[in-house]
């Protein structure tokens, strides 16, 4: 077990027609101007932004609106943020959308904050010594960006995708309204589904410091998941089923599920952001596609872990080796995946990759970890180059 | 299931030797003269306090103490830290203990900052505005309140105990080190563990709002918290055991096992209360002495939770019929509380409670809720009185 910081100070207000109170929450954290940044024409087609703007205008709170965030946000729109905020002298940033929207308003706002290039931090060359006061009306159930101290960025030159984390860029306040999911396309939901038991994955795989009370919360975390996924693919208006998923997706990236670990494996991760930073895939759909062939490379280095996974999170029962067990509960993981219409490898993700794209993606992915990273097993670029083979 | 706020500002740094991060710590929160306030004497005899005061005078923080933080703490004292928090021109509390230091400092932090009676806001006369900021270097894993937003305070004229919650008294940090509870006598280790498993059970036990996630993730810490509770009875020493526990302690109070709940059911505390102002008992070994009863006088109202529980948290195999399985669960919890050296009645608790004891305790426990309250049951004063004596 080792030690560990736990800080999740955004303030969460969850339920239905509870961005309601935006207005009320961003006079509580102290913002005079606001930057009100989202992502597609979804937001102003259901409503929401209206809701919103409508909101501000009645509590007397001036705002400016930037749009455009996409999937795998880009870095243009973040310094086009910037300079909007600078010019309207904007002190706080609301995100009214999924990840896209509030990793895109962490960037912003750390670039408002700090001198130089925003890139920086996200090419590892210095850190964030602040952030503008950021709040979320979340409106996807996915990345838990809405608590978390990480964001995502997509270098459009050279399609580099690169996270950055620090606790100036968590979110003062988050509101949540699963309602605001139910319109999601399914796929997205599944996509969503797949990130939130990821975040939890990511630091469950490891081979040091684990705590009982981390697992058996991620255990109960991944079981719900599960099973309200699952729901939501015969019944996508099911409020309930929503709450669970979206709530699950907050806790599952808060730092929660990694308490005592040693910091996570995060490889599935790092690969997957090879892959979208070049074929621009949905993240869920990309993680899921190349899960098994990591879990299926790294198994014998962190057996333990998997066999506990099989049983307590997938119900296995343990039947001859520990390595068949293991297997079993890898197996069953990627049916669950394609109950929920994931894709399992890069086919079925719709990408063709080349031996050379295979190459490629192995070696920035390398480049962009320093080498190595890895707990369940320590990866270096011929292995990664494996497990995306082994994806095809 | 209901909506909810979830908010846990506090930043823990948790692991070894994380003491050693006080004045820094301090620093980052603002603090600039310092009110050092503690219980009796094992934090000067651990060397404790020493440690905590050359850490501030090292980093040139100034400093006043106050010790004299009794179980149960005392509005007298609580006076007497205002007074000096003002005389001093103090603005960070620094709580070195259990709850009783962190719920008096609490009381004091509102003090300094509210004008007129500090005793208003525990006896529902009006609400706080602020509170002095706080941190918290935790000796004691039991009450939570590290990370909680509640404090209790017993007046001694009349031996009224009242608690009061509000945001502004949620510690800014929580300084926990494991090490640190290895010296508490065995019975204080048990009276803890009783609390922090009461502080998830009252939010379990409703007939409202449960969600899925709460669920497994409640049901996941009172496993944890029996298995490593008893590890304890043997072995106090354990790190791993005491860190399980530590940590519990305070996902168990800080909201996190509520979500989506109706606010829980609270009646066993609100009933321990009574019991804690008139015999000064421990208030773990006061929860364990009435749950039973409680929990037998309500189960009909409230079957399928108490069947859950049993099953899933007690480990019953479920046969007969749903009121068998359920009491099987109370008896399987009262099994374990006898394990760990708690009392499950008032005899074994080392009270003689006469029948006019315990009309008063019911009496002032019904007046303390304005008549009725409970959501297992609604509990009326006859109902409180009945259930004192069960429980004797």
């Amino acid at each position: 077990m080792f030690g560990f910081n736990y800080y999740t100070p955004t303030k969460v207000v969850f339920g239905k027609g509870t961005e309601s109170r935006v207005a009320e929450l961003i006079r509580e954290f102290g913002g005079k101007k606001v930057l009100i940044h989202y992502g597609g024409g979804s937001v102003m087609r259901s409503g929401l932004l209206k809701r919103v703007t409508d909101s501000l205008e009645a509590a007397d709170i001036p705002y400016v609106t930037l749009g455009g965030a996409v999937p795998n946000p880009h870095l243009g729109l973040v310094y086009e943020g910037i300079e909007l905020c600078r010019r309207e002298n904007v002190d706080f940033l609301l995100a009214v959308g999924g990840g896209s929207a509030i990793d895109s308003a962490k960037a912003i706002g750390y670039g408002v904050t700090n001198e130089g290039d925003v890139w920086d931090f996200y090419d590892y060359k210095r850190k964030a010594a602040a952030c503008l006061p950021l709040g979320v009306i979340l409106t996807i159930a996915a990345t838990g960006s809405e608590m978390s101290d990480s964001s995502v960025i997509t270098k459009e030159e050279g399609l580099v995708k690169r996270g950055y984390s620090s606790d100036y860029g968590r979110p003062r306040f988050a509101i949540m309204n699963p309602e605001l999911t139910m319109t999601l396309p399914d796929y997205q939901t599944a996509c969503g589904c797949t990130d939130i038991m990821m975040h939890t994955m990511e630091r469950y795989f490891t081979n040091g410091g684990n705590m009982e009370i981390t697992d058996a919360i991620a255990e109960g975390l991944l079981r719900t998941v599960m099973k309200n996924a699952e729901i939501l693919v015969k019944d996508p208006k099911n409020y309930d089923a929503r709450a669970e998923i979206m709530w699950a997706g907050s806790l599952s990236h808060n730092g929660l599920t990694g308490c005592g670990n040693d910091g996570g494996d995060w490889m599935t991760h790092k690969l997957e952001h090879e892959l979208g930073g070049l074929y621009d895939v949905a993240h869920g759909a990309g993680l899921a596609a190349v899960w098994g062939s990591w879990a299926r490379y790294v198994m014998a280095d962190c057996l333990p872990r998997f066999r506990r996974f099989a049983v307590n999170v997938m119900g296995v029962e343990p039947a001859g080796s520990d390595t068949e067990t293991a297997l079993k509960g890898i197996e069953a993981l990627e049916a669950f995946f394609r109950r929920i219409n994931m894709p399992t490898n890069l086919r079925e993700l719709g990408v063709s990759a080349t031996d050379e794209d295979l190459r490629l993606m192995a070696h920035k992915c390398a480049v962009g970890v320093n080498g190595a990273m890895g707990s369940a097993k320590l990866l270096r670029e011929e292995d990664m180059l494996k497990i995306f083979q082994a994806s095809r």
